[in-house]
């Protein structure tokens, strides 16, 4: 079978930008093969014939190999449950490799009636007429999980509705085998091999039919690098324009609303020229260099210094007040300038975006915020769609006595999303926003040390009161957990359902990289397969997209000329190119150019 | 002293624009040096005492220096003689080494009253009046150098006018001392540790004073990487618009004026549709990979390939249409595609560049027609200046039997110019072209093979009549002349002198890079400077500007990975980055951006 990730940047006539795009912004890998195998019979092919696992024993063959079904299987397992994604290609022969023969997959069916709830031309994508019933369940999280109840009484008799609910012991038991396999010896050596063999073939088919594909390129009409659809699948609302952009709005702001009441600091309400005046400083002094968004060596390997970058001119008001949805203006500045960038998009034609709105789980209350703001300020755009983000910051909210454990933390995040789903009449505007959310990710430095250890024995949610933050793999776990519900639950009312498309392997242990392998319909990063030739080549096989993102690497955990994307692409792993945080690591707005240029400056002609 | 090359991209203040800046696009050296040592004692300074060359033994040393010395004092000998500027920091030590007193340079006092003739505000730059006189003198080349005589008279007794007029024998003289010491073991190992010592310098100064220069660099009120002036040094006017744009400019062409009579093909004149109909396209179905202007992996050391690139859809029948100043529209879409090129450097206000136009030296006509064009076009811009490229391609005139010798070609390219600068009454537009034309180029592949060995016994140009092509260093030589000798009669006149700056190092021997090292201001490439640790040190202590473009190197000569830009930088020497030809290696159309991009995708914050 020839590959052709050469051409997934590129050529392709027809990619359909659809609600469930995830991290597979060009085409999907199953789509490229299929056309490549019809329609051209001009490549020249390579073919190998003889000892299939040459290279190592027939015994270390059998066991890699029946590690690595086992590891799929509970990764089909995984997002079959949650309505993510499954490479089909491998589910068939998952199908095949079984003794008993498997119904056919309910799940393939429930793909092809997918809902997609983008309005058509000329509707009114904010109306809130036609919103479903309430339905009258009952709600309550059990264990961090919140469970559904048909009624008052069923949940007095705690009799939850009939839904998939999963528990951390079983996560925990389906997490070992493949926490044992990354670090067994001859499955090591065999992924290793395939990989490495992988990257030949793919060489090999290049030189050899270069000039071909070059040729058929050439000959799709109308479509060139410049008008193919294009996704950003990883972008952060806050730093979704460029630091030049983000100067230029601060800057007309305050010529022509300075005596705007802006903040309110210490109980005083403050005009934009008072906040000014306090920072000691002139908006029309300010250049870039002052501006200080820009990310650069100080941030290499220092996320908490990376993180202050988002405040300009190092000042949190400022962040207050253009880059926050829930502040004293209602977020009316943040949103105008995500509008202006959705609007470049929309000019562009070809470029979209899926820009990471973040909900912190501090108050109940956050939901209400932020679908309210997107509704008032009309921030959809067609060429956007939303992912929430929730960053891993319960030690905090802790800290200050925010919140009592973790568990109310999930509450937080999750309940107000079930509420909506029940009763959407109560929270019409909620039910709007949720159209345009494609999923959730989950976000911040994965390099951050825990004292916990992960296991089956792990506390409870609503027991974790101690001050010291979860691990990674709590974390993904829970939300993964909530996210199964309610996708099970959503479904059941035919609304849209989520993907969880966390931050992954960024930095920090590759056993979060397990996790996600279980959890994730998609990850950001996945920088630290690098490391895991077992990990890497599972990734593969399930080809679960990964959102890659080397200029922002550059700048936080990992030289440019290191990073592993151009070898990812080569043997055959799902990867794109995404532009993570414009504001911090971009000097262009044109978004897709500076993609390209990234991949080019490496030499590597995609 | 420290260095800072780390600036030497940003933050200053209020970098003058002059015609004469060259390779020396953000800032002089000598400037920032200055602007370090005198107003900040907050940096930390490196010292370093005792024995000064250690590591080698003092004959080795003496010898070394002694060599460097003499050829500084060659180069600066031929900078003098061609009003090319020579480093002042060099130039004076060069006068504390010599035993007798000097009497201050006459040179250095010329500079002071260099010429500037850009027009004011509100003066016409095409304006015809105030043209200089008639002086009546005779021209005659011999020996492949223009000469002047004071009248009939004096041409016929053979007394030329009293100016420089160089000759081969002694530039072969001179240069073989220089040939000599980049091979001379004791001197490479020298310069090797100087390099490295710089090296080193440059890092500990970084380490220890970034967080000082960064403050500086915030410091600067209304200066940021956007707004400091920056000149693209090195940028070909055929390829000067991005391939997005030349598509764009031929759908247009083609929409509004397809039965325009564009081009006569076989005696026969066509209409833009007849061109498009015979070459069986429609413009409308054209995309940028149909365009196949983009150099790529098939360019790489093929420079034949590369040069077809300049045909859009691979039909010279465009590329004359297009990109061509002496067409059958008189270069009308040439000069208004350059033109709109032009205003998006206008509009972006900090942005520069010098173009380079060919004259080819097939007829002495080329001048007029190519003025005449600048001139009807009104093609000027106060954000270009223009450099003529003069493409080293003898060998293909001669085999067309356009030319009888070399010695004709150079009369074409050179004599013109003298005419004008006698007579401007009679060449009044090209006279007032030259106003903005900075120097020269010389262009061609440098690897290409010479079976001729440069030496003092080659023929004189009028003599070579051989079919071949001249080496590189005879070449370069006979332009250096003759703009040395136009230069001074310039000069007398008070009119504006040419500055030679020719590709050199790009591929090819490294001798090339001894032959500019005496004859060039500066060069554009200077790739090979990585193989001769005594020639890089030789541009490092004389300064000479390289004007580098890693992007075009990546597609044609060097992987972008090993480009040497950023060690030249980091030892100190005189570098820019420039553009090339944005149609064959750019993405976008915002240069200056893409040019930091290049060099942030190398971890490289410059």
């Amino acid at each position: 079978m020839i590959r052709s990730q050469s051409m997934s940047l590129q050529g392709i006539a027809n990619p359909e930008w659809t609600r469930s795009l995830g991290a597979t912004p060009f085409v999907s890998p199953s789509s490229t093969c299929s056309s490549l195998l019809e329609g051209l019979p001009e490549y020249q092919r390579v073919t190998i014939s003889g000892d299939y696992c040459a290279g190592i024993t027939v015994e270390d063959y059998e066991q890699a190999a029946k590690s690595l079904l086992k590891a799929l299987r509970i990764r089909e397992k995984y997002s079959k449950l949650a309505y993510h994604r499954f490479f089909r290609t491998t589910s068939k022969y998952l199908r095949s490799t079984e003794n008993d023969p498997i119904v056919i997959l309910v799940y393939n069916m429930l793909r092809v009636v997918d809902v997609c709830p983008c309005p058509r031309n000329g509707e009114d994508p904010y109306s809130m007429e036609n919103i479903p019933e309430n339905l009258g369940f009952e709600l309550k999280m059990k264990d961090g999980i919140v469970n559904v109840y048909d009624n008052l009484e069923a949940l007095r008799e705690n009799k939850p509705r009939n839904l998939p609910y999963p528990d951390l012991e079983t996560f925990a038991i389906d997490l070992s085998p493949v926490l044992a396999m990354i670090a067994d010896g001859p499955t090591k050596t065999y992924c290793h091999r395939r990989l490495n063999f992988l990257g030949s073939k793919f060489y090999l088919h290049e030189m050899l039919n270069e000039m071909a594909e070059l040729k058929e390129l050439k000959g799709v009409p109308h479509r060139d690098f410049y008008n193919v659809r294009k996704v950003d699948t990883h972008i952060h609302a806050a730093a979704c324009m460029s630091q030049k952009h983000l100067l230029a709005f601060i800057q007309t702001t305050y010529k022509t609303e300075a005596e705007r009441v802006v903040l309110e600091k210490d109980g005083q309400q403050m005009t934009l020229r008072e906040v000014f005046h306090s920072l000691n400083m002139d908006p029309y002094d300010l250049t870039v260099d002052s501006l200080d968004v820009h990310a650069g060596r100080q941030t290499f390997h220092r996320f908490d210094k990376f993180n202050s970058k988002y405040n300009p001119v190092g000042a949190s008001e400022l962040r207050d007040i253009y880059l926050k949805a829930d502040n004293l203006i209602h977020g009316e500045y943040f949103a105008r300038i995500v509008k202006e960038v959705a609007h470049d998009l929309e000019e562009s034609k070809y470029q979209h975006a899926e820009p990471r709105l973040s909900i912190y789980g501090r108050s109940p209350d956050e939901w209400d915020s932020l679908s309210k703001w997107f509704i008032d300020h009309r921030v959809h755009s067609p060429n956007m769609r939303w992912i929430i983000q929730v960053p891993r910051i319960y030690d905090i909210f802790k800290s200050k006595k925010l919140i009592p454990n973790f568990g109310k933390m999930l509450e937080n995040v999750f309940l107000p999303l079930f509420e909506a789903t029940v009763n959407p009449q109560k929270h019409k505007e909620l039910h709007v926003f949720l159209k345009y959310v494609t999923g959730f990710d989950s976000v911040d430095d994965e390099s951050k040390h825990s004292d916990h250890l992960f296991s089956y024995k792990s506390p409870k949610p609503e027991q974790w009161t101690a001050d010291n933050n979860p691990p990674y793999s709590y974390y993904l776990f829970h939300m993964y957990a909530n996210i199964m519900v309610l996708n099970n639950l959503r479904r059941e009312r035919g609304m849209s359902t989520f993907q969880f498309r966390p931050h992954c392997g960024e930095a920090g242990s590759i056993t979060h990289l397990v996790s996600a392998f279980l959890t994730a319909d998609n990850i950001s990063h996945g920088l630290n397969l690098k490391k895991s030739p077992v990990l890497q080549y599972l990734y593969y096989l399930a080809q679960v997209p990964i959102a890659m993102s080397p200029l922002s690497n550059n700048s936080l955990f990992l030289e440019y000329s290191k990073n592993p994307l151009r070898e990812f692409l080569h043997k055959g792993l799902c990867v794109s190119l995404s532009t993570d945080d414009p504001m911090q690591f971009h000097y262009t707005k044109t978004r897709d150019t500076v993609q390209r240029t990234q991949l080019l400056s490496r030499g590597c002609e995609v």
